[in-house]
């Protein structure tokens, strides 16, 4: 299946993006990113080193000639903090390829989307190529693909929550809207909600916490991988319709399902 | 992963079990299996000719040296006509490993439990390896495993009607309390419902309607084949838990998910 | 509105029948009762004493000329031992209205749908009118009904859960096809479950845990009076349909709604 | 029980606000609006008449002395059209308490809130009581108290769609996070779904076409009355816990309940 995934200028095969943070050290992330057969990985250029050579070195297990590096904006409450952080990203590692997200308090870590779109006309200004981190509202979604934004990520649930898509309604809206990628980031707990976030319509997810936390960590970067590639195939596939009964005659009008 | 699927005194590496009914013709039956990577097809001997070489056979398409033929008795609605069926079977194909269905009535498709269990305890008592489709209902699917029945197959909803699992804490509780494995049967409708069922910790999932009805049969069994490979490794890996907020401070107790 | 629910030779016009079962005291049960407006309560024969007058009755405290006292068999776990509860019951009380449950295991609570049924058919024979709890499956209920039982009364999840109804399909599906009242019986947590139960067409509710184990019995019991009227209005006026947007040009149909 | 829902500098012993549009006839919206017992009712002053006396005005049927009048701004996509429109309603009638709705666009009649926000930085300096519409975002809400608004009023469903609460987690985030009054506006189709909004800690719903759109709009404005004093009362009695099985050794933890 040539089935690729483009952002911006760029083109993956894989249609999982993993994050590298709360492993338990480099060596764990290295095994996990292998194992779900990921090409692009974001990090949190405020908490993990990849620009000092001369300090444990992220890029010393992932290799950047091998992955897509993806600086992120983790920690940022406000749009110049943001922003700041990513040209600092840029001069020192030369990313263009960016995640933004600007996170509303501690407490739930959902999107302050205000300020993500103040930050976001600011960095696509510069000539970043900005991945967007916000809620789950197609609205404000559009208006985040008016300013240039290359790829727009709805949260499925809160960040490091686990519990799936809280709203599939509002993520297929958004897809159906969009003409850039939708990528969904946050929520997936198990391989279900990623296949799930796949048969919606998404381009591709991002996630973290789910291969992180797991007992088995490389197991469940391989129970991603395979989620991720059969939610696809169920979407371009065609699902069956969903019915009361088999029976043709059976009333599929009217019927609550839920 | 030597994870083998044991169902009585056969073993299998796939945990994806299939349909043969409702496809267009038998190549493309035998098609979506091969995609599924199934080695274990269920065929309705009133409805499919498997014993008759001097007609279309099916067995001409699917090789039952390569594929475990699982006779089923679709279309039986008594304990009788169910025992009689299988025992017909078996003189003609020799199967001793069967599928035993005796449903309620032509609309629902739902199994009529009563008239099941009877013909359960028939067949055990004359050597066939009864697997069993039932309703969810744990103390059914308890009295079925004391009779002796090798498998015990919960619906996750109506027979064809591709709306996923009904009721998803009635298989966890079944599987819970269950020795011989146990297989969710009926109503999966795309991918993410197969890696659900697994995820319960179902030990196989049978598909027939949401393969033969995709708008493209063979990347639906593929995609159904991953998705059981996901949600098999899911549960194996142990997921992460479910939390209101990332953050450790979080209020996790009384939260209302869903 | 003159909309009574009347059951065999039976008629009320609260639909909300209480259990009696896990309150402190008989003056809490009284209280609840009370504030329930309910007309029928139903005693477990076994465990509550109705029938020495020797003793703390819970007569004294509810009037058997005010309300409907329904026997319950609960704590039997086979036909026989059910069977000889409501004869007993019937000889001292004179209680002909009984509510016959025949439980599989004292974990799940579940009841075992084989006893059930042969328990009916000799109470039927007897002359009881039974109304029989059961599990969601509509080919039981149908089965039940033929018997002759005067109203089956499914479970919307185990007793004592709080988890209101697991399967409300299959709640739709036992109205739509029987001739008899049809009663959600277990399962129900709070106010909105017992509305949706009664929005489903159910023709009335049975509540006892959701109203002992609240903070506050008699203002729950309020709040349950009120969801079963609300559910019930609702379900007679006609909803309006679910949509994807208002917008007369939105598309509804293929929308994946949950 | 007097509990009494506080708004601004207002009091109303009804918690169920009910909207204007979408009946037939003035004559109709009268007769709901009084089955309904509401105290308030939500108008939009673009296409309701309630300001020329000498054209068929709403005021006629729905008395201002008895009912308290919400002028909204439906039909307004940006800050400026709402600020306008209430001004203009201010002027005419005197209305302060009003309610801010700046909507995305036509076909979802999701709010725009980063034009919903600017719109309430400016009401609120004028002087303006604005209770104002928005999604469900918690960081949004939080922001909209922060400027001043009176109310918070987050969606359970797109307007119109009659689906009920697609977020109940978001709906609970937002009352526990806020010091206004929290009013789900928007998505309730039925009656079980105000009981939720209310159970979940919602000061009031408000409704329109949920009753207007009814078979018998009375008869649903009736239901819906109740299932609001239902879910309330729920609320403050304080519901029974969720539980796998009523037994006290039944496992509750890790147990997947959707």
């Amino acid at each position: 299946m040539t089935d690729s995934f483009k952002v911006g200028t760029h083109e993956f095969k894989s249609r999982l993006i993993v994050g590298s943070g709360k492993y338990k050290d480099f060596q764990t992330t290295k095994g996990a990113t292998e194992a779900a057969e990921a090409e692009m990985i974001t990090v949190a250029v405020r908490r993990v080193n990849i620009t000092d050579p001369g300090k444990e070195n992220m890029l010393d297990y992932i290799d950047p000639k091998k992955y897509t590096i993806l600086p992120n904006t983790a920690g940022c409450f406000n749009a110049d903090d943001a922003v700041r952080t990513l040209r600092l990203a840029r001069e020192a590692g030369g990313w263009n390829l960016v995640k933004l997200e600007v996170l509303g308090d501690t407490q739930t870590l959902y999107p302050n989307v205000v300020e993500t779109i103040k930050a976001a006309e600011t960095l696509v200004a510069e000539g970043f190529e900005v991945m967007v981190y916000t809620n789950d509202d197609p609205i404000v979604a559009t208006r985040l693909e008016e300013i240039g934004c290359v790829a727009v990520m709805p949260l499925g649930n809160p960040i490091g929550s686990g519990r799936g898509l809280a709203n599939p309604f509002n993520i297929r809206v958004i897809k159906e809207r969009a003409k850039v990628p939708i990528v969904v980031d946050a929520g997936i707990g198990t391989a279900s909600d990623a296949a799930k976030a796949m048969e919606l319509g998404a381009d591709a997810v991002l996630i973290n916490t789910a291969i992180a936390e797991a007992r088995d960590e490389c197991m469940m970067a391989r129970a991603m991988r395979d989620a991720v590639r059969a939610g696809r195939m169920a979407y371009l596939a065609g699902r069956m319709p969903k019915r009361a009964f088999a029976s043709a005659s059976s009333p599929t009008e009217g019927y609550i399902w839920d």
